[in-house]
């Protein structure tokens, strides 16, 4: 017999990994709703009219498609199967799984709109998929948490989003990261100013490069895409801008004075400080970079990236803002902005700097162990009265030799064990023992159950 | 444009609907958890080698199954394309959905025995697809919330169902309910003593349906399946078991003396009574019931299903224990005991019985009203101070007029609005309005805090 597996770039979550994900996706949620957002679940599948061309053209390529259920090749031609998958796929497939949190929400939006108080604040949690080669840190099936306002321009929401980093990051005991800032009004500023109106997109394509491939190598790209040597020269300040975030607003007005569009994008920037600093935020990790690009994306406003500091770990969380999130589903002119925490990430982040509270680990606290049917029906209505107190506690189901019932605790990690044989049955003193330090001593019921109650 | 719709059988849960289902998830979790029982979470996606067989052919059919990656149409022939979807699919997908969350569970059990404590505890709460045909109640995409027991016999286990079972259901606040229970292995035994040993499958796919087509139609479907008129009669008693479960047990004894199998499955069901009542579960709701069959399911010993009372909803809950997990993974041996909670038939028995608590679609506590900038500046670090204390408390974005703000608080179900406009940001009084009285105060920083941190 074949021995099972399961497919690559997947992974099964064990009791101990369950645990920690489960620590941070509470944290998370927890934030998400102190803010007022509320949360939303969309069906794994999607119809293909859904999310075909939404993606670019490798995302439609890497979405998982679902074969038509019954006789998906009854009606087809030799024709059909001759004319490639391409083709072929959209035959015997109607149905994909959902690529990300975004375009289920923007169909559910359309589907729902005068339904919805406006503006509409959605967290959504959960798992997508995608058929990427696998390898170290991607997966074809990963979390996203996803937090969204849409139906408001006001920047009072750019604003709570980076409160809402701080404190999901916080919470989790990520205390050193940077979050980074952006405009994408800047960066078409930028191309404006340099004398590339419009190409702001491959500039943002080159720029996003910065961190891996250096200055050198970004000006070499954006030469081969068209940027004049003049352009390019024009362009060397971006790599000079360093230091406060007030400081270089106002360089960068000077320097971007031609261009309105970049004006604006500054502006909005200098606001979302101000309202951040009305909130009191303190010690905050908001950071300028006018090179923070987020790639082709749809955001055409404010750009977020966070990054742990001291770990070799990418983003950990992104997002931004975008104008038209329903325009594809025939909706236009509802703006928005989101941010994603990346869960996949956050944990190795978590792991490597050694962050997981040791009670995140920690399921069951208390084992009852019995030699015999007269010890395990004294040990029984303990168990009952320790879960009403809200103590998660068993008992080893089989009367068994010591050392198995104690192995097993050590296997689970559980911290006290109560043992109960003849002896502790006659005199109502059972035993305690403490598994981390070994130390053993004698309680009653009544005793034990004060003691665990407080646990 | 094509308005955007879902998959038939699939569906978005909103926020309403949402807060309640995550009660129901967290209640069932916690319980879950007090009992030892641990996290576990699969792929979606698992190789169509792990799921194909386990569900019979019918099952096998209603798998969904993932289109492959690439060019999945490049190395096959006529012959292929002609040899009917059943062979096709073999060609053209490696994956499908995960049907249920048992098949996984024995999966991971076999991947990774040697790691796992034994007895091993886990549940697990994820969704389940199935391409049956959508009908009331029925869906495509549906949660299994399961916990099982693997590697023991222990009766121990099937008690702790019992007392699950009614914690979970008094938790929710589904205080009528009836658990029955039965064991396969009466079943057996009553093919035997009527002269039709081995044919207990049969016998249960018929009984199976007493409560939906009556006793009359149970007879003559068994007759149909080669059940002789002796047969039937010597079954008559079956039909007339009531009364205390005690009771029950002895006339059993009596009627099936003469099967040992039979014998043995009424000492398992005696001896879970009493585990149940050394448990000290009061006001017990587990009754016997000994034509309940679960269908042609694995079950091996004892079997569970939950009914509420008062609502015309069929089963929410059900299990039993079986013998052989993990042997079609090439590891016999391993007899478990699970139980499964059907978060959407739950969901509509609470609707129907208004059982949800208030509380529990309530999300934002306090919305914040500014009418300008000024305004603002008092309320954003109201808003900072109200959620350290834990308040879920949100500012509306934008600066509009009363009526859209309150509109907005109404339609978010917000019970308390701070209203800051020139006067209150003059004399550091504001207006706190009630949304659900309509009652209206005056009140500075400080009092709203102590105030609203006792929510």
């Amino acid at each position: 017999m074949q021995k099972p597996s399961i497919p690559k770039g997947t992974r099964d979550f064990g009791p101990e990994q369950m645990s920690k994900r489960l620590f941070i996706f509470d944290t998370i949620r927890q934030t998400f709703r102190r803010y007022g957002f509320q949360p939303l679940e969309t069906p794994a599948m999607e119809n293909l009219s859904v999310l075909m061309g939404k993606y670019g053209e490798e995302g439609d390529q890497l979405l998982f498609k679902i074969l038509n259920s019954g006789d998906f090749a009854g009606g087809l031609t030799e024709t059909d199967w001759q004319s490639g998958a391409k083709k072929l796929t959209q035959k015997i497939s109607e149905k994909g799984l959902r690529y990300d949190l975004t375009v289920p929400f923007a169909r559910y939006v359309v589907m729902n709109r005068h339904a919805l108080p406006m503006p509409f604040k959605r967290y959504q949690m959960q798992p997508v998929w995608r058929a990427d080669r696998p390898q170290k840190g991607r997966y074809r099936e990963f979390y996203q948490c996803d937090a969204d306002v849409v139906g408001t321009d006001s920047l009072l929401c750019e604003a709570e989003i980076v409160l809402m980093v701080h404190e999901v990051l916080r919470n989790l005991g990520i205390q050193d990261f940077t979050l980074k800032i952006n405009n994408r009004k800047i960066l078409a500023g930028i191309a404006e100013a340099i004398g590339m109106p419009g190409q702001e997109g491959a500039l943002a394509v080159a720029i996003d490069k910065l961190d891996k491939i250096g200055q050198e190598k970004v000006i070499d790209e954006l030469r081969e895409r068209g940027f004049s040597d003049e352009s390019l020269s024009r362009l060397q300040p971006i790599f000079g801008f360093s230091g406060e975030a007030a400081e270089m607003l106002q360089s960068l007005k000077g320097w971007l004075s031609s261009s309105e569009t970049a004006q604006t994008g500054i502006a909005e920037l200098e606001e979302v400080w101000q309202l951040v600093s009305q909130y009191g935020l303190v010690d905050s990790q908001l950071e300028l970079d006018v090179t923070l690009a987020r790639g082709l994306s749809y955001y055409t406003g404010a750009i977020f990236e966070v990054k742990a500091n001291g770990v070799q770990i990418g983003s950990i969380s992104g997002g931004g803002r975008y104008d038209n999130l329903t325009g594809a589903f025939g909706q236009p002119g509802l703006s928005g902005v989101g941010i994603s925490f990346g869960v996949d990430r956050i944990y190795d982040v978590m792991e490597e700097l050694n962050l997981f509270p040791a009670g995140s680990q920690q399921s069951t606290q208390v084992l009852i162990v019995h030699f015999d049917t007269d010890a395990r029906a004294v040990g029984l209505p303990l168990l009952s009265r320790l879960r009403q107190e809200g103590v998660m506690a068993e008992a080893y189901p089989d009367i068994t030799k010591l050392k198995k019932q104690l192995d097993y605790a050590n296997q689970k990690n559980i911290p006290y064990v109560v043992l109960i044989g003849s002896e502790e049955v006659q005199t109502g003193q059972l035993s305690v023992k403490n598994m981390v330090t070994g130390e053993q001593q004698k309680q009653t019921v009544e005793e034990l159950i004060a003691r665990f109650s407080q646990l």
